[in-house]
């Protein structure tokens, strides 16, 4: 079959250091999809990577002067070269262990988006260092930048999490999973772009990895969507005393819960969101959400919530 | 033809503002043997940028703790991501433009070095920051890193550049060429790993660009490998008197000028040489040096200095 496994990048560490030993973790799990047979491409996503990379340009600029403005849409470019360079090793190394001669890589990926896009009028979703509420107005009235107040530690700046609507890329990632090379794709949710004529423009936006990858899945006519998180199977009345784990989930029943408010706005919900997504694009594709070390029992029936137009 | 194009990094400017400038002069001679129906895949140097994002995380280590050690070699994974984001929509939209309905992408790609190359006994390649004489010592003493004294401005460090051997990804990319897709690859000479059984390893090294292009343009059995300089040809007697440009050069005459010292070691030395090693690996394989608003005509055999086997 062929799969997209959406990986997320907490699951990736915090530096280089972390991040070498970690992809590891993550490499032996798809590896066995792929010893099984399985066309697979990964996704994956980049928030402690991307918040490093643009760390390191806003407080290097305070002390040197050389130091170039550079937008969130480069450092999202940067993080999928530092992130995939990592992760096509441990892959490549765990199918050599193995004996499975593939070629892996991975594909700086642009993802567009709509400009017009109304998550533009409200950005959400915050990135980089904490600022003062001078410093955050000062910024605001300089850059136009927003800002709001992140958990009582400070001013964050906020941006847009626009939908995505295309990949700019996709013929090249089809190209090699035809060729049966595994591919890392869309890291960090793509760099979000849109369409001006011929021309791609960067935007200052992070897209949601999920419905990245639940796009990437659909143009890539994928069978199987993997949403990996932390936990095996998708609950509803999650820690409470009624607590149930769920092996599947309809459209429907879906919506019901989510309208019931079962799951966790920025944590399951845009999961779900991206899973239903995917599965009502073209009957019979699924989408699995489990935890990365039981993807192969979730993709044999065995684990994992399947959610499916049924 | 299957032509390999090795572009400056130097082309490319020193910060994202300037780069999306560049990249547009950099992509029409390039469409323009797309156009002519060569198949091309576009390598690229990267000094400029690397030191950038090598400058950032040094800088801002010293403010904020929070920032990790990031490994050079991680710096050129972010490059090749950085770099490569901007010159594929150039090249997109400059193919777009003319009606070529090609699709371009980025492979993140690693260079196989020897790590017992000799170039390690005596690193050269100086990269990062300057520093004191103190401050050099003392990360000498914690780091092992090796400082020299760089043109009267302070201590830099140094790092090896060794030979390419082989390149991670080369199926990836024979793939993608064989699709006929436009495919950009080791930038900034690649990503320098050594193999440790089935591991690849990272190492602080800067690999030349014109060598690691030679090696890529062998490993495809490419036709033609061109090499992209500030000059039309490649000259004796440089700025002399005397001077006297090249059209055509072969291996003998080649080696007899080198002996002479007509090329500057740093600059036309390692052209020269990457363009001879491509021209050996085999019978009627060409290597062409010229700039790269003359790429198209230096094809057609009309300007430029081509290294042959004769």
């Amino acid at each position: 079959m062929k799969i997209v496994i959406a990986l997320g990048g907490n699951a990736l560490g915090n530096s280089p250091k972390e991040q070498l030993e970690l992809v590891k973790e993550s490499a032996r799990p798809i590896v066995d999809l792929i010893e099984e047979g399985h066309d697979v491409i990964i996704a994956h996503g980049n928030g402690p990577q991307v918040g490093m990379i643009n760390l390191a340009f806003e407080e290097s600029k305070s002390v040197n002067s050389k130091i170039p403005e550079v937008p969130f849409a480069e450092c999202n470019a940067m993080s999928q070269g530092y992130i995939g360079y990592h992760l096509q090793n441990a892959l490549r190394e765990e199918m050599l262990t193995r004996g499975l001669e593939k070629s892996v890589a991975t594909v700086v990926t642009q993802v567009i988006v709509d400009k017009n896009d109304q998550a533009f009028e409200n950005p959400t979703k915050p990135i980089g260092s904490f600022y003062s509420l001078e410093e955050a107005r000062a910024i605001e009235a300089a850059k136009g930048y927003r800002f709001v107040e992140d958990s009582g530690r400070g001013y964050r700046r906020v941006v847009a999490s626009p939908k995505p609507i295309d990949i700019a890329e996709i013929s090249i990632l089809s190209s090699l999973m035809d060729s049966g090379h595994i591919v890392i794709a869309v890291g960090g949710g793509g760099i979000p772009v849109y369409r001006d004529g011929f021309r791609l423009i960067g935007l200052d936006a992070v897209i949601d990895k999920d419905f990245a990858s639940s796009k990437l899945a659909e143009k890539l006519d994928a069978d199987y969507l993997i949403i990996l998180t932390a936990v095996e199977r998708v609950a509803i009345n999650f820690g409470q005393e009624n607590e149930e784990w769920l092996s599947e989930l309809d459209i429907a029943t879906a919506n019901k819960y989510i309208g019931e408010g079962h799951f966790a706005p920025g944590s399951m919900l845009p999961k779900i969101e991206a899973a239903k997504e995917f599965a009502l694009s073209k009957k019979g594709r699924k989408a699995l959400i489990t935890s990365l070390s039981k993807a192969s029992e979730g993709i044999r029936g065995e684990t994992g919530t399947v959610i499916e137009d049924k």
